[in-house]
């Protein structure tokens, strides 16, 4: 079903309990407010059932794998468990492996370290740095880095030139994200894997914006690999996934060396004393796991799997298409205002926007919407420099300090503002943003900011 | 004060409030008991002091770093303000970088990854794998492994000399473990701090089994780096640390590569289009730490150490060495149990103790200590395979199946089994366990176990 056809049958289900819905923040100009999270692209809070689900059970944590105790052997079986539920809601085929990671970035980097010997990389300059920069780190790796494309089909064929184009024609990965972090923008992930197979080239989607907010099966993408963040699916306790492809994990080095990924260890005394060491390494996941594994951030993001799952994806994207209506209609309703977008305003989104607004620094604008509204929204370059650059048209120097001065009328903003929601975010919290932005650009700030510490923060009183 | 004083001293506390104190497990002999969590050298349960301010924060947690609102700026001081805790509670130098990390196998794996370029690592075979193997992954790095030593003097003068005899006289590091995984013996850690200062050399200490037993302060032991894991430390939430020099870490390349380790990221054009990306990359901590921070996980260890520091070592210490009194004793009295040790048995130790019981496959015994009394120990190599074999005078084979046949008297073992406990164990685990192992060596086991999915398990009653 298509995100609009979804939108268009209305059976919107109320926010998802998260923790945090009920916290209060002091304001600048006096009292307090419930706290807007509207910054869920760089870490969600913890959905209420993820939470429940650990406090459960953390009185029966124990060792995983060789402990003979009881509860070490329930969180083995909880452990390994948590591995199949989520390979069960990415749409694994049989043979892939879901490797347990601590981010994204961490499950980009493993997979870089076990490319096979001289693999040609290619990705747009639109992904973000987790995905734009692990390659390089291999000697051996030639990079290509793709202009952004301005329409989702234009992303298509410059792919398909530059893999058609590459010598030696050799092993080739796509790297490409599934909705960016920065315009919210879908990527075309099942034409882009196409194009890649197509070219004897795979694919790995960086689902870190994609997989809190729409379905993600491997399977059906035809994707090698998925690589997402426990902390932006509702379950910020310290777990990332890769999952895919076995071949060229079970081929590679061990990504990190030590117990848990060795079978059996072996001094060998040479003649002169010195000797070495021999290691049998596992070929299943725990080839890349070594050390005790994080069992209560696995088992916290099985927990959302099942969570979002039973929520039904078809109801939260309708949701979640209302508030993504709501928010960009009410900004277009503000001339000052510039929506940030590679693929034009049709495109379609998850609850991510970036904007900015004509004569402000997006530093001064953002601290005052948390100093005076109580919304926590997020300014800068979003780890993502080289695409929010293009979209703003702008050098590579540092944003100024912020709030005074402002930047003038005509000139071009340094970074930008990014807003962003999900399954726990309620109708409020957006409509307080959209009036809040209108209240600023109208009225301007109450307050005087300034740079301290290398953070925008209220001054003094402007009144 | 040494251990022995501080033992004799007998201001002995009670044990800290852990989660799990009240977990009830069933026997296969029928009904159930409390659980005797005695595999605390594996991972610990948390405190329930740490427990209780992770769940104090957990509504509070946001993104880190570069989110404006209200709860990204209390969540980056928490994150930084558990970084100084931890410096603190390490003795670390002014200059000294904490780095957060996964775990201590995380922890090694970075500081091997950030050798100067032909550095030369001296670790004994005793060293757990975590110790022993990152460093053979760096292709320029020749590892010398060092005999097992005896004493602790041997220990140091093993190490004198094969520092003293290095070609060429270049950097070197020296890893090693403060307390055994496997005997809980202490090593000599100043002493081989100064030897490896006076070669030339630097010293990372594997505080994993220390740390939660024992005050670990780098100026006064004058070691350059510590590792060690939150999940032995009461804090098992996916996060460990690597702390101490920074020039090491501030000249090597990234270990992850992605954002937050880098200030600046530019698309650089080149003639024919395809180009490249400039990277300024930063030279604190978040060099190491790409990607979301485990806010949760790095905040519980500085929970954890807080409430070790107010608890107080010298009171924790008498407690557990009375403990460890009271096991060495007990299992002295049952002529079948042999205890693994290095350097004999008076040397001082943690609460880790491996022993073998003769006549049984030590699966065999950990199975029936589980399901005839419900007590977790662990049993096998314990991720020291070297160490173990040398224990044992066994040859490198996998162990047999459990429980039939059983090692016939005279063979030796090819696995072992370890008791271990911390602050959370009360004194009725230890006489339990105690209780357990003479019943079963004086009567043997009422049930059948076989091997099943790898583990040892009841199979039916052998009565």
């Amino acid at each position: 079903m298509s995100v609009a056809a979804v939108a268009a049958d209305r059976s919107v289900c109320a926010p998802l309990p998260v923790l945090g819905r009920d916290v209060r923040v002091p304001l600048v100009t006096g009292g307090e407010v419930d706290y807007a999270a509207l910054d869920y692209a760089a870490s969600a809070p913890a959905l209420q059932r993820v939470w429940d689900d650990v406090a459960a059970y953390a009185p029966y944590y124990g060792s995983v794998h060789r402990g003979a105790g009881y509860l070490s052997q329930l969180s083995t079986d909880l452990f390994e468990n948590s591995r199949r539920t989520i390979a069960d809601f990415l749409g694994c085929r049989a043979d892939d492996q879901v490797v347990f990671t601590r981010s994204t970035t961490d499950s980009l980097n493993l997979l870089a370290a076990a490319l096979p010997q001289d693999t040609r990389v290619f990705v747009f300059e639109t992904e973000h740095h987790a995905s734009l920069l692990p390659w390089e780190q291999r000697a051996d790796v030639d990079v290509t880095y793709l202009d952004a494309p301005r329409t989702p089909q234009q992303a298509v064929d410059t792919l398909e030139k530059a893999l058609a184009e590459r010598e030696p024609y050799g092993p080739a990965l796509v790297c490409v994200t599934g909705a960016s972090n920065v315009t919210g923008e879908l990527w075309p992930v099942r034409e882009l894997a196409a194009a890649a197979h197509a070219h004897g080239a795979r694919i790995v989607l960086d689902a870190a914006q994609l997989v809190p907010h729409h379905p993600v099966d491997l399977a059906e993408l035809d994707a090698d690999w998925v690589a997402f963040s426990g902390h932006k699916l509702y379950a910020p306790f310290g777990a990332g996934v890769l999952a895919g492809r076995a071949d060229w994990l079970q081929a590679a080095a061990p990504y990190l060396a030590g117990g848990g990924a060795s079978r059996k260890v072996t001094r060998r005394v040479s003649g002169d004393g010195a000797g070495g060491v021999d290691v049998e390494w596992h070929t299943t996941a725990a080839r890349h796991e070594a050390g005790s594994p994080n069992v209560i951030g696995a088992y916290a993001i099985a927990s959302a799997c099942r969570a979002l799952t039973e929520a039904g994806f078809p109801e939260l994207i309708a949701r979640e298409q209302e508030l993504i209506d709501r928010v960009t209609a009410g900004l277009a309703e503000v001339p000052e205002v510039q929506v940030l977008s590679l693929f034009g305003a049709d495109a379609a989104r998850v609850g991510v926007l970036s904007f900015v607004v004509e004569g402000w620094n997006s530093s001064h604008f953002a601290a005052a919407l948390s100093a005076e509204y109580g919304i926590g929204v997020r300014d800068g370059l979003f780890c993502a420099h080289p695409l929010v650059r293009t979209l703003l048209g702008s050098e590579p120097q540092d944003p100024g300090e912020c709030g005074a001065p402002e930047a003038a009328p005509g000139e071009r903003s340094l970074n930008a503002i990014r807003v962003s929601f999900g399954v726990g975010t309620p109708d409020e919290h957006v409509e307080r943003f959209l009036r809040a932005v209108k209240e600023l650009v109208t009225d301007g700030a109450r307050w005087n900011y300034h740079t301290e510490d290398g953070r925008c923060v209220p001054a003094r009183s402007a009144g």
